[in-house]
């Protein structure tokens, strides 16, 4: 074994935070990274100016204790994210401003987003995060994808759009892809629908000072040269008393591993013993949500000149969805904007400066010409990241929490499993990164 | 590149059929097989006695043109499945005789179904083979699943029962897994619904002597020493004017390289250049079906004796489906059993004895007690094996057409794409098997 007790497979927010706890508890501890840097699906750019923005995951709001917690401990503060000003809407043809969430639309319009919207707030309630199949309804529900359930509850073609906005927003896919159990799972998993898709008081509300993957950086800090990069893990072989993983660099001998991986990648390691019928089938059925995460900088942020808040919601892509994404302190301005589900998997695959192209011109629908000359324009596409092959997170479609996904989370011998996918509170979040390093982390600690 | 102009990867029928074409027009190939053994998703099991049957795919018949060609070219035989008799049901608690394909029902009942698979018939003939997702209605019965286009269309309990078993029949999947438009495009693919439920004129009708596997052995016979067994492919490398294939044993150059393999298993080859994003979340996106296949051996087929033809169907798991798989000159007699989707991944994970006592008492319960006292038994959990990890083959859950699926057959610089789900006439069996082998091995013979 040599000097380490525990191997974490990971260094995003998860990965990081089990490996810091169990140091904290003494476990002698060494994390292996496949990227050439910390920080997972969080990854900061430092514009030419200086200033530095997220081109991955870079919010956190309330309830989400955990994240905070670990925020107020690694001494990083937040900012509000950029709220004030008319949001616009483009829908129909027409642009439109309107203030808090929900855009505004005829009354009709208003009475069918907010009936289907208490009641999934009203079902969500009702679900088991350890496991919602074990609702008396998770059959039906869970062999349902999101897409019928609109159909079936959501009379105007507006709500339905909106509704599509929401799952792209928050899930980066489309309604039929989501079962519509995990969908209320989700919900109650992110305290209730106003919160997940909310900027004040919402998952959206505060930014991290410096950049979110400052998170990262800062528990890699603290774990003080344990954290090796540039070792993607090939192969993982249990044996009695100990785990051996192989990367692209050389071996590696630990008593336990814990993976902090999306589940999708886990299948890309080799096992030996192999990884069990049902657990390899489950994993093959939780593929990554699809975004491309857009900057663009200006000399300032001229939209809020003429009183918008720089968040849109489009009915015309490929960006249908912005936010200001300016740094306080700067003058400059950076508006944001995401491209994701079947757009984000085509414009993975075209010319870059198409595709920077296209990204102005829909910045330029909604805040005017000005948004055609940037100072600097930065996108990521997360499918295209090797070791990470999309984001936000894993989709449950139909089927999949019924077949016992639960069970993700359950260790297999001396591996264990870590990873926002493996959360019960805020999963998909940084909340549920850090909720499920801890539980990952206190299995390891109650077995040594 | 030494002496070879094409590596196959994959020794299934569609692979070798693939090297075959190939070595008949005078390229030099070679075959990397991961398993010890060539056949991939088919696999004879010889009893003790001596008899041969199908612990993998086994069946033909009408209309798979491709298969039977190469069937005749390779000078093996075919004999009819078993179909004399009264076949079974039980729903409902009781156990009933019937013949043909749809059990009695009340009379409702069988309109509801004869409407249901008269529309899904007349649908299906709309389909583009080549993309589904040209159809205009493509958008919505690709955002549907089976299951949402079953709660919509069909009326009684008990039909909706009876798609759920052919749901399991044809894909080794639920309804809710499904897109209604891959549903539509599988019924065309196989010619209609008819034709892939039944067993006289269906998908179903005949068996090869000897056992479906003779098939992969004759190629590889023929292929004379090109066959490298034992050789898992790790890792691609795609050069200018060579491709390089990192095996478990070694290294190996050719100029193009063909994938004979299911798609959930191309994700775990590490690519350099890496797998474009699109392609990486397409497959993502294609997890297999699930399937425990059983077979119990008697001294005699006694429910021959009954006047039963060995076929159930039934509400009442684990086996849901059942076939009489005696081999022809044998005084003995098989059944055989499907246990498929949840419970097939519940199933792999159990104790082998327990399996074995459920699906005996599964037969008993259509047999009777005899069944109870095989002369031996034996049964293969398909997304147990590392080299499949799931059978039939790859589900299209919904999006998927619609995200530009047609593209998975679509080459990659030097690397090119077989297995039957490439396939557009016969998916999922082995005519699909030899059409995508013929059409990758012509494409390659289109560039040399």
């Amino acid at each position: 074994m040599g000097d380490t007790d525990v191997i974490v497979v990971g260094a995003g927010i998860s990965g990081l935070t089990a490996a810091w706890r169990l140091a904290q508890a003494g476990q002698r501890v060494k994390v292996l990274e496949a990227n050439a840097r910390v920080g997972g699906r969080t990854l900061n750019h430092q514009f030419a100016s200086g200033e530095v923005a997220e081109v991955g995951g870079q919010w956190v709001g309330p309830t989400q204790e955990r994240i905070l917690a670990l925020l107020a401990e690694l001494k990083l503060d937040t900012f509000p994210t950029w709220n004030q000003g008319d949001n616009l809407t483009l829908f129909g043809g027409r642009l439109k401003p309107y203030r808090g969430t929900i855009p505004k639309f005829a009354p009709h319009v208003l009475l069918d987003i907010g009936q289907a919207q208490w009641r999934l707030d009203r079902l969500a309630r009702q679900i088991d995060l350890d496991d919602p199949s074990r609702h008396p309804k998770a059959p039906l529900w869970d062999s349902m994808s999101f897409a019928e359930w609109l159909r079936r509850q959501v009379k105007t073609e507006q709500a339905r759009t909106v509704f599509d906005l929401a799952s792209a927003a928050v899930f980066a896919a489309k309604p039929h892809d989501l079962s519509f159990l995990h969908v209320l799972f989700y919900i109650k998993s992110g305290t209730n629908l106003d919160t997940l898709l909310g900027v004040d008081k919402g998952a959206q509300q505060d930014r991290i000072v410096g950049g979110s993957q400052r998170i990262s950086e800062e528990l890699a800090l603290r774990l003080d040269g344990a954290v090796q990069l540039a070792q993607p893990v090939r192969a993982l072989k249990q044996g009695l008393d100990h785990v051996e993983l192989i990367t692209d660099q050389g071996s590696h001998r630990a008593k336990r591993v814990i993976f902090a991986v999306p589940p999708t990648l886990l299948l890309r390691i080799t096992q030996e013993p192999l990884l069990p019928g049902w657990r390899d089938q489950l994993l093959q059925r939780l593929p990554q949500g699809a975004v491309i995460k857009c900057m663009a900088m200006y000399e300032r942020p001229f939209w809020r000149e003429r009183g918008l808040s720089g968040q849109a919601t489009s009915e015309i892509g490929p960006v249908r969805l912005t936010f200001d994404n300016s740094v306080p302190g700067s003058s400059k301005g950076v508006l944001m904007g995401f491209i994701e589900g079947d757009e984000a998997r085509h414009w993975s695959s075209c010319d870059e400066g198409e595709r920077r192209a296209q990204v102005l011109q829909c910045f330029a629908r909604y805040y005017g010409e000005q948004a055609l000359q940037p100072l600097e324009y930065v996108d990521k596409c997360w499918a295209d990241e090797p070791f990470a092959r999309g984001c936000y997170a894993a989709l449950f479609p139909p089927g999949v929490w019924g077949s016992g996904a639960a069970r993700l989370r359950q260790p297999q011998g001396r591996v264990h499993f870590a990873g926002t996918e493996t959360a019960t509170r805020w999963m998909g979040y940084f909340d549920g990164a850090v909720q499920a390093a801890e539980r990952a982390a206190a299995e390891v600690l109650a077995l040594t």
